[in-house]
């Protein structure tokens, strides 16, 4: 049995693996103070709880920069530099620590679970935009630990928001669950709307869904930039299938139609046929694969 | 000894090549009617001239979609579904045919002549703009045929200049030898110069050199476009080196600077120290790498 740990900006989501196959999940809140602590601590507390004596493992996914299980940088939630395996050994000395880019660990949970797109791009919409890519069944790590950094793509420069990365127009700025809420913001005034003014990324879905305008409007932008950035994708990488993934996701056909629509008039012909789907696992793919990863 | 035929938009550079360094060269012009005729024609004039009685093969570079030495579109040059092996066999039957993606042969040419990045990306800047990837030193081809094909990323839009693929605002509409001119006719109105009403790619660049207003600001756009292109590869295949080649390359360092500081802006935190740098082989990557397909 192995915890598979997917942190994200927000929440924690730990899984309990076994054969492949998630067999329990929960989630809590991602603190930027006791992170590590948090995690183990309640690891212990779950296994207690459900009489498990040892794992074998546990795989992390993580929001930013980890090569050979040490994080050099967690943009999103503002900690540098953790020695994973040094910090995780304090509370469980004898377990084998893997950890891995958390949309690296997406696209790999993606693949475990469907094998027949051996080419993937998995991108995940969240607090942040990640992609995991996997071309001839092999995560590309990038030789600085970033490939598959898209939310950091500058091709949302109409707008020019500032990114946390330090840069302008990065497509999280506008593609993000962040995003979401600030595109809906900017356009408030030009758009007929019943969002409150306080208001999350759901919202913004849960109205387009009865047709409210601004909502509507919102979602078509972050299609938009989504499919550019597929567009671009399709040729640089130019693998088979694209799966969109994360909270974000969750939001469905709404979406995923949206990113279809603005694809077909972006792309190269040759690419046309591509495929752009939701991804299987939703958001249990960051938990597999960073249990795949043991 | 092998032929190593590198075909361009313009003109077709046709080199002798043995033991992987290039013993002669010369150039045809491309005409569309004729292009593979031309060619054959050609080598077999050249081996007749040099009293060459056998080659072992002819390796091709071509601006375009090719899989299994069938080449499916060549948009720069407007042909479509040639059989390479097929037409190259009614003049040469016995011979090893191997064709590649020129960019892709251009950057397998410039990983065998420096071994020590085997993490590479090739820009080649001439009638369009095409990229060739090597990844652990292989060269990624993509499913479609199409990685690394980022003289179309849609990261043009400010002009939206249509481009011969169909779309508009593709990165080639403003950085290639076209594209350059494009521009400087764009924006004539508003800079000195002293370029003349009919002029090259090249006449920008020598007239840069001599402070010309007008070729500056070309020259910076230019930069601009090539560097937001590296920002979006770096963060997506995230290799060590980008080599730029191709004849607009030859403009030398004013290209190269200006490319390195909008780099510098532009790029994330991650992979602000990448190497940017000229080709080595500049014209002869592409007839070398072809040549070493073979």
């Amino acid at each position: 049995m192995i915890f598979g740990v997917d942190i994200g900006g927000t929440t924690i989501k730990i899984g309990l693996v076994d054969n492949l196959k998630i067999i329990d999940k929960y989630e809590i809140p991602t603190k930027k103070d006791s992170l590590i602590k948090d995690i183990c601590e309640s690891l212990r507390n779950y296994m207690k709880e459900h009489n498990i004596e040892k794992i074998e493992g546990i795989g992390f996914g993580v929001p930013g920069n980890v090569i050979n299980n040490y994080i050099y940088n967690l943009p999103n939630i503002g900690l540098k530099n953790i020695d994973l395996e040094k910090e995780v050994y304090k509370y469980f000395p004898n377990v084998v620590v893997k950890a891995q880019n958390d949309a690296n660990a997406a696209v790999l949970g993606e693949t475990l679970y469907h094998r027949e797109y051996q080419n993937a791009c998995m991108i995940t919409l969240g607090t942040g935009v990640g992609c995991g890519i996997v071309l001839d069944g092999k995560v590309l790590e990038g030789r600085h630990g970033v490939a598959g950094e898209i939310g950091h793509m500058p091709i949302a420069e109409e707008y020019n928001f500032a990114c946390t990365c330090g840069l302008k127009g990065c497509l999280e700025t506008v593609a993000s669950a962040t995003g979401v809420v600030r595109l809906a913001d900017f356009h408030r005034s030009s758009f007929r709307t019943a969002l409150p003014y306080k208001f999350s990324a759901k919202d913004v879905f849960d109205l387009a869904k009865k047709n409210d305008q601004l909502c509507l409007e919102v979602i078509d932008k972050v299609s938009y930039y989504l499919a550019k950035c597929i567009a671009i994708l399709a040729i640089t990488v130019d693998v088979d299938v694209y799966y969109i993934g994360g909270g974000v996701s969750k939001a469905g056909s709404i979406l995923i139609e949206g990113i279809k629509k603005h694809y077909a008039k972006l792309s190269h012909y040759a690419v046309k046929n591509v495929k752009i789907e939701a991804a299987s696992l939703l958001n249990d793919a960051g938990m597999l694969g960073a249990a795949g990863l043991i």
